[in-house]
Formats: structure tokens, sequence, C-alpha cells
């Protein structure tokens, strides 16, 4: 039987065109047939023939697509709180290394965990971003970094949309960085290991996108394009940490592959600003890591607006660099720390989220799209970032469904 | 009848004593009778008196003294959501203020505002506080600058421990600002407001505490002592914000009253750090109004704990500078942005949170104290400052009541 519904009296943000902020509808209705959105407008305007549908009154809730978290690292194993502790006591880098502590206790904790502990350690996490009304999220490998573990990972990351309503987007990390056992070896790591895994995996249907870390502590453009190569050959779209350290021109090489995405990007220049513009790209703005590790400088916020960049916000959920589980908070981190505007952030996490994982059925409330919806006991959509710490969910609809 | 528990296989943080960090008990039990701790120890040694007692298995979940929240604005009208919005999309200090913004707006709002409206308006807020494992809270006035407004926040406050199951101590914060029909005149509004509305608020038993802000844009440091002058005559404890902008001298000045707490000290030297020290006055910190702020001046964390000035943590839940719900977000905050430990945050918002509301009877586990507790999904305490918006909380235990 087909489902029919008619949510009204909302105040509806379908993130659509720019004459109102946030495409605001006052008063506004959504029709949903199954899993789609069927129409979306002025209540006043609504179609006859919606008429005798099932209607279910918001008493004027806002109404926001389903939230999208496109950076996450949220498959992974053990967790660095004890580091974290340590670090805060006073220890040095060269004592948490000794003590295990570093991307390498993530790695070791993930090349020893099962396919089942790996979806038993996300879930929780999956389910803090859905209780705030997220709908997709995006999940990297990247702690393996070597074949099987790598496909551990996806295999866990794609069992999730199994466990929970939720959509994954799987994005394959192998150039995350270089495993011990290939230490000065980057360029072997990457023809032995990373590029061979990522034919496996999109072999086996585990791959949507491909991403890679370029930085000076992990692999140089070079590197990154062998990949990217790989990539372009398996027709599989590309996405990559970029300029979060330093500048080393990794935006501009992805936008040279069309890339999805650029994230990260603090060390963006205007140069790299244009390619992006030029590709199409999304600038990926990720502030809980920005926030963890204390950095200075800010990604160019500005540069971005002006050329008319769209900016993607996320929450880069990981253990080392950005503990972080809020979307929300993520928004406010975006509009206090970056000074990013609360349209641009709610903008950040549905309609140019959903651009930076390359879907065309989601991050916005239009006809024929996925009824992935948020619902939200808030007044206006500015207290979504305005809040710090504060969950106003109401109701969260994915595929149509409450 | 009387209540008997026995809850075991736990690791009890006791926060008591100092030879284990956070007076830790790696397998625990904790006899409950009626709202009290009647014993706390290893489970190994648990009296044979409470053998037959019902006992709940607590899987090695983690136990932490309910969670303190000891400074909040959580009673107020309005929000400043749209404020926040506009200086986002660049309005001017002058726009705003011409638009209605400012604190002078949440004075508006909050003086518009029934009793019942307020109470209304506190309870989502202090939900978002109580499901992180909070059992306590201080609730400011201070935003109705009239004597009938800020007894009314006063009443709204006591009136949030009947509707939830909480503890709420009151602060009558009269001098918190100038309010527009005194301007230029704060001494004649301390004489012919502040003062006459505490002895008001105090005759009607709603005072459990005397604050105010000393701060150039607020009350001088001669000010606040008259309105210390009026709490001491009463027999009303002192806490102070003070030196959160600039140093006046108001913690000095507070630790000569004996004050119980001065609150935010970003500007705090160490002059005031030894007067801090001296009368047992604790520090309230407060990082989400810092963090809110984009301030750069940090609180002096080495010189408190050089001179042994117990350190609290708080939200500040204000509608301007911290519109923060979050003490597990504040832990995380006090951690990364001042670099305190993990065991001085969770010690911040338990034992010193209690000592900063002139408590004895909560804050740490021990037999004669309240059985407020909090049970966690979590293995090591440094988890509940290392995420970031994630709340572990398992169960909530108030008065020996789940
Ligand atoms: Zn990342
Ligand atoms: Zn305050």
């Amino acid at each position: 039987m087909t489902k029919k519904l008619v949510l009204e009296s909302a105040r509806v943000a379908t993130l659509n065109g720019d004459a109102e902020p946030y495409g605001m509808i006052p008063d506004g209705a959504i029709a949903i047939e199954d899993a789609r959105i069927a129409w979306a407008g002025a209540r006043s305007a609504l179609p006859d023939r919606f008429a005798d549908w099932p209607h279910e009154d918001l008493g004027g809730r806002l109404v926001t697509p389903g939230l999208i978290d496109a950076h996450t690292h949220v498959v992974f194993g053990g967790d660095r709180a004890v580091e974290f502790e340590m670090r805060l006591n006073g220890a040095s880098y060269e004592e948490i290394a000794r003590a295990g502590g570093g991307i390498l206790s993530t790695v070791n904790a993930t090349r020893a965990a099962t396919e089942d502990e790996l979806l038993a350690g996300a879930l929780p996490r999956v389910d803090a971003l859905l209780a705030e009304g997220v709908s997709c999220i995006e999940v990297k490998s990247g702690y393996g970094l070597d074949q099987d573990t790598e496909l551990r990972m996806l295999r866990a990351a794609r069992r999730i949309a199994a466990e929970r309503p939720v959509r994954v987007r799987t994005s394959f990390l192998g150039a995350h960085a270089v495993p011990p056992d290939y230490k000065g070896k980057a360029d072997t790591y990457i023809d032995e290991v990373c590029i061979p895994a990522l034919r496996a995996a999109h072999a086996q249907g585990l791959v949507d996108a491909v991403d890679g870390f370029c930085e000076g502590i992990a692999f140089d453009p070079p590197q990154i394009a062998r990949v990217f190569d790989v990539a372009r050959q398996l027709g599989l779209p590309v996405k990559l940490h970029a300029e979060q350290l330093s500048n080393l021109g990794g935006a501009k090489l992805a936008a040279s592959y069309g890339a999805l995405s650029a994230d990260h990007i603090e060390y963006l220049d205007e140069d790299g600003v244009r390619a992006m513009a030029d590709a199409g790209t999304v600038a990926v703005i990720l502030p809980g890591a920005f926030y963890t590790l204390r950095e200075t400088q800010v990604p160019p916020i500005d540069l971005l607006r002006r050329h008319g960049v769209p900016m993607a916000l996320a929450t880069d959920c990981n253990p080392g660099s950005s503990p972080l589980t809020s979307l929300l908070l993520t928004m406010n981190m975006a509009c206090t720390l970056f000074r990013m505007t609360p349209a641009e952030a709610l903008a950040g996490v549905t309609r140019n989220a959903a651009r930076a994982l390359g879907l065309t059925d989601t991050g916005t409330i239009a006809p024929g799209l996925r009824a992935d919806l948020a619902v939200w006991d808030v007044e206006h959509p500015a207290e979504l970032s305005y809040r710090i710490g504060f969950n106003p969910l109401h109701t969260r609809i994915f595929g149509g469904i409450e």
C-alpha cells in the first residue's frame, strides 16, 4: 500500500532558492508519498489532489531537510580518552607514543577488532548523530592501512545502514597515514597496499568515493595523484583532506580531478579557492578538529563566499582530533569560531553536505527528493546554531517514516 | 517503608581522598538507605548487615556523584537567537541595540513574562542538564532589575524543584546590571532597588546566596560591598562575578566577605588567588562564556592549583554570553581551552561545585551524604571530558530514586 501523508502548519526551511533566507515558507505543507516528497509549498497553495490524504498538524514547528554529516570516521577501534588525560596531566608526546598513543593506537585497535566489534563501537556514535536529526552520514576507512582491515572497516560502515534508519556513503581512505611497517616508504605503501586495497574494495562494491590526507605528516600531492588516477579509472569520485596544517596545494589538485570536496582547508589560498569554484568542489569545514587541536588559522570563509564555493559542515568524528558526535554543536562552532552565519551553517549540513557527497536526491525539501526531514521545537532556524549542547529535535523522518 | 538497595559491580569515582585519582574504587559497592548513602567501598569489604538487602548489578559501569551546575541563569524571558544571527550577518552593535538586542532585551522579555512562563521557559534547559546526570543546579535572578521581577524569577527558580527531580539553590543577583531607568545612577539603583529587593526576597525565603557582577560595565567594588554588607546582616553567604573582563579586585573583595565563590576570574592576579585561598573561596570556572565571547585571556589555572584554590566548573547558562546547557561539554571545554585535567573537571562539577554552593551533603560518594548519583556507560572517567557532544549517561539516581 502506498503511504500518503501531508505535514502541515509547519515553518518549512526548504533550503531552496535564494529569495528567502533558508528558503523559508512561513506556513507550509509537505506531501509525502512513500519515501519521497510529492509536494512542498505554502499551505494555502496545497493542490486539491492532496486534500483527502491523512494530515498531520505540526503546530508551527520548524521543518528542515534531514541533516547530513558529510565527513566522519565513526568506524574505528579503541578510544583515546586515556591519551587525552595523559596529555593534560603533562605527559610529553614521546611518553604518549611510548604508552601506545597517537593514531597508531587507533590503527592497532582497529586491526585487532572484528567487523562486528567495529560495527558495535560505531553504533552509539551514530545514534548520537541520529538523535539530532541526521539522516545521512559519510564514513571513511583509513585506520586499517592494510587491505583486510580497510575492507573490514568499509563493510562495518555499510552495515550501519542495516542496523539503523540512516543512509551511509563510504569513502576509501587508504591514503590516511603511512603505517609503521612502511615508515619512510610512503610510495611503496601507495603501490603495495593502498591501490590494491582500493581495487579490491571497489570490486566488492564497498566504495562510494576515494579520499586522501594530503599533508607533510601524510602524503604529498604526487602520491595522492596516483591514488586519484586509479579512482578515475574505476569511475569513482574523489575528495581530499587538504590544507589543514599547511598549504601543499591539495585542494587545487583535488579540483583538477573534479573532486566532490576539499575538507579542512584552513590554509587554503585564493588560488586554491578559485580552482575549487571552477571545478564545483565543495569546501567541507570541520570546526571540531580546529577546536580540539586549538588551531588559530581560520579557513578563508570570506574568500569562499566571494568565489561562490559551496560550504558544507561536518563533525569529522574521529578518536584523535575530533571526538565529536553533534552536528548541532558543529553548527555553533562554525558560527562562533569561523563567523559563518546560521543560514550558512544550516545549508552546510543539508544542501551543501549532499553536494559534498554527490547526492542529488536529498539535502533540500522539494518534490521528487527523499522524504528525509527533521522537525524541530524551535521558532527560528537560527536557534539551531545559537544554542550550545541543546537538542530541540521533535521528530526525525527517514524515507517518509517517523 | 525504608528503601534499601546495594549497587554493586561498579567502578565508583567517590571524589574522596587524594590517594587515588577520582577517589576511584575499581570494584565497588554503594548501599543506599532512603535518600542517603549508607555505605560505600570495595565490594569485597561490604559489611554483612547489607548482605540481605536487594542488590543491583551495574556490570562494571562508572558511578560518580550526581553532577552539580553551580552557576546558571536558566530562568529568563525570550531568547537571543535572532540577535546572534544579526551579529553574524554583519549588524553593528548599534543596529542590534536599536533592534532591541543585548541584555536589555532579556530584561524586557523577563519583565513581561509571568512566573508560569518563566518556569515553562526554564524547564527544557533544566531537562537538558538532568539528561546528563545533573542532580543540583544553582539559579540566579538578575534579569528583572526591579523588585517584582527579581522575586518572580526566584519563585520560578524554586518551583523548578517541584516540577523536576532536582535540587535548586538560588542566588539573588540584583546587582547584575544597571537598568535603563537608572542609567548613570548605579548607586541610586543599589539603594532604591537592589537592597530593598534583597531584603524582600530574603524575607520570603527565596535567597540562598547573594551574588553580584563586579565589572566596569556593571558595578564597582564599593557598590558590591554595600550589597554584601546587607547580605552579612541577613546571614546570607555571598559570591561574585569577578575579573571576567578586567581586574577590579572583585575576587579579593569577595574573599574578604568569606565568599563561597568568585566566578569567571579570567583576569585574576596572584594577589587575588592568595586571598581566595586564605578565605576558602572556590574558583568557579566558566568556559562557555569564554568560548562564546571568543575571549583570549585564560583564567590563572596554574596559580589556582599552586595555591590550592578549589576549582568548580559551571555552564553559566544564559541567553547572551553562554547559551549552554551541557555540563559534559563544559568539562571538555575546560580541558580543551583551559588545559584543566579530566580529574579536575570531574571534581569541578561534583565536590568543588557543592562547595561553591555551601553544600556539605552532596558532591562526593560517602556514608551520610545524599544518594545523588550518576551511572555512566564508560570505562574510564576521563571519557566524560574527552568526548564532545556525546551523553553516555546510563541512569540518574536522585535522593536514592532512579
Ligand atoms: Zn577526516
Ligand atoms: Zn553568570
